[in-house]
């Protein structure tokens, strides 16, 4: 599709927000209702009722969207010809920005013994301990080779590590096996690399592990490190290649300022929620053309099973969407990465409710912001790649293909 | 769509119920209402509302399938890409099972006099009559070179052979042409191999055509066989190698124990109708985790015009859906594999009314079972082949798509 794109891509001063939800989607809860129509959200209804409305498929039918191909689907790329490796995900979600200079690591501390793996997880370590060992190893190893080294804490036993070369790396060339043996009671899997650029990498991670070994062998727990999910950046063209987009990210997690700095948008650290998220989209107004604003919470209560606080969450965006309108945006889409039951406290198949706002379209075809009434309205059930496409149609953004 | 569920797949102790009422989507009859809406099927009708709906197409908009590709979708495999040639239809309709060792052919009893083919089918010879040469041929023709050689008597003319090799054949390496020249007053067609397996096939085939050419010369009409659709079985993976399932067909028709078992399901032998299906799935239910269920009449009265006994008979499944519901399936889908409306006496490109019952779905969409009915539900209209990726993720047997 963004091959086809491409050749029809014009600019000009229309301005769009694609404002996410995550995990917007749902299924009945013990009422017989969805949280979208049990709770309160006359703006989001009224909305509705003049839009174009319909239902997105991020991946396929039947299969659950990760949150990195369902992002990458909302910004219009096939998330099964781009997939995004476990090393570069763990990374954004720390804050780290990741580039095609790049490879990303997820990394466990582990308790070894006589070269054999006894705890995977070095017993859990708590958080505050863990975070002392990644600065000390931080502080310690800034460069192996020609690769610049950043460690990025995470939870427990789990943190990032990034190398970055001085110049970009073949793409898919540097994907290495885990070194995790996956079970106690065996040594960890050599790194096999299959490319030049493979072997570069395994070489400065082979001294990383020897570093780290040696820096943490008082440790009684953590003194080994795991490689988990080598990977890096998908070999894709950025938002304004693509589109010619000029595009602001506004999240207040990290992961997803993550996922869309991968495609090249800008994003600013956000400290709050919806409110500050809104005060950023108005600050910045001006400066871009598309607007991704994301909300995570709704995703959250989603995976907690709580039913009442998800409804309560929409309702809470539902208040704020007049400020929204007042920005008078030529395109809004409001929809969700994924659907996130309540009932199955966990991202599920279902297909995404959107909503497109533009003067384009028939409207008056739903009666309201639900997955029920959505299934009435007038962009069916799609892939959800095609939403950029018909963000940019909205917005004048595309010529005619053929004459 | 094979290829990502491959990596997704786990397996549970869930059981997935697949009904197929054969041909059964339709059209309009006399007094403008279709069979199911003119149907009494209070049970389906009950379902369908708790159920997600929709419509599938099998092969493609404007495609009327064939019962092999639409089975074939049902079961998940692309028609377009694995084509069942007619040798292997002949032979599953036939009774007969096809491996990858084996070529099947559709053969033709016909007339030659002086090497001139004079009647294409001998004269359409009575059955009995024809079954007496069939056997025959098979007790004078147990092998031919390293081949083992299966006739499958048929009706009048027609009866089918099958090649079994000792070893798996190259894939696709044994599609040779029809010997038969489509027009009286000609030779039967050279069979031209082009590649190694095919001659190997073409000399078993020249000398069976001879052997029984020698031992019908008496005969004064079917004394020459006409080969068609030479074929082997396509090549792709099993239902349990693609989906992790352990599947059996519940079929009363040859044919399509065959296709069920050409994808790897077991198939016992059913003699009788509804009942004794039905029998059958409640005796094995423990053993495996698909069952596919395949009801024949609904299509055969719909071939013969007769929209009445097409509805009736749809009402006497209605009556058996409590005893399956009984069961308690994690999943139960009710569906055809292509329409077939009794106001054109044969197969048709009409979508085809498909009711998913799970816990995992929205409902209450749409009022009764019927074509029109089910334009409304949140299924919409979709490719048959990702009725099973819903089936597996509605059974929880499919894990994320990406982190």
């Amino acid at each position: 599709m963004q091959d086809i794109l491409k050749g029809l891509v014009t600019k000009n001063a229309t301005k769009i927000i694609l404002l996410v939800m995550d995990g917007l989607g749902s299924l009945p809860g013990p009422d017989g209702r969805t949280e979208l129509e049990a709770g309160d959200t006359p703006n989001l209804d009224a909305l509705a009722r003049a839009s174009a409305c319909g239902l997105h498929l991020p991946v396929g039918s039947g299969i659950t969207p990760g949150s990195g191909p369902g992002h990458l689907a909302l910004f219009g790329y096939n998330p099964i010809e781009y997939q995004i490796g476990r090393g570069i995900l763990e990374a954004l979600g720390l804050g780290l920005t990741v580039k095609s200079t790049d490879v990303a690591i997820r990394c466990n501390y582990s308790t070894m013994k006589d070269g054999i793996i006894v705890d995977r997880r070095a017993g859990r370590i708590p958080t505050d301990q863990s975070r002392k060992l990644t600065e000390m190893l931080q502080k310690e190893i800034a460069d192996i080779d020609d690769a610049e080294i950043t460690f990025a804490p995470g939870m427990e036993h789990r943190f990032a590590v990034l190398l970055r070369f001085p110049y970009p790396l073949e793409p898919g060339a540097a994907t290495l096996n885990d070194t995790d043996p996956q079970k106690t009671g065996l040594a960890p899997i050599p790194l096999a690399p299959e490319t030049e650029t493979g072997e570069k990498v395994a070489k400065v991670l082979d001294k990383l592990v020897a570093k780290a070994s040696d820096l943490l062998k008082d440790e009684e727990k953590a003194n080994h490190l795991l490689l988990r999910g080598i990977s890096q950046k998908p070999d894709m063209p950025s938002f304004e290649e693509a589109y010619g987009l000029k595009a602001l990210a506004i999240a207040a997690y990290p992961m997803y300022r993550g996922v869309s700095k991968l495609v090249g948008m800008e994003a600013h650290d956000i400290d709050g929620d919806i409110r500050e998220e809104l005060d950023n989209l108005k600050a910045n107004y001006n400066d871009y053309d598309f607007f991704f604003m994301h909300i995570k919470k709704v995703d959250s209560y989603g995976e907690d099973g709580n039913f009442d606080a998800k409804a309560k969450k929409i309702a809470e965006v539902d208040s704020f969407i007049p400020e929204i309108l007042d920005l008078k945006p030529d395109v809004l889409i409001i929809t969700g990465d994924h659907s996130t039951p309540s009932v199955l406290k966990n991202h599920s198949w279902h297909p995404v409710p959107v909503l497109l706002h533009s003067p384009y379209v028939l409207g008056q075809l739903v009666q309201g912001f639900s997955e029920r009434e959505f299934t009435k309205g007038e962009l069916g059930i799609f892939p959800t790649t095609h939403l950029m496409p018909l963000a940019l149609a909205n917005s004048m953004r595309l010529k005619k293909f053929g004459a």
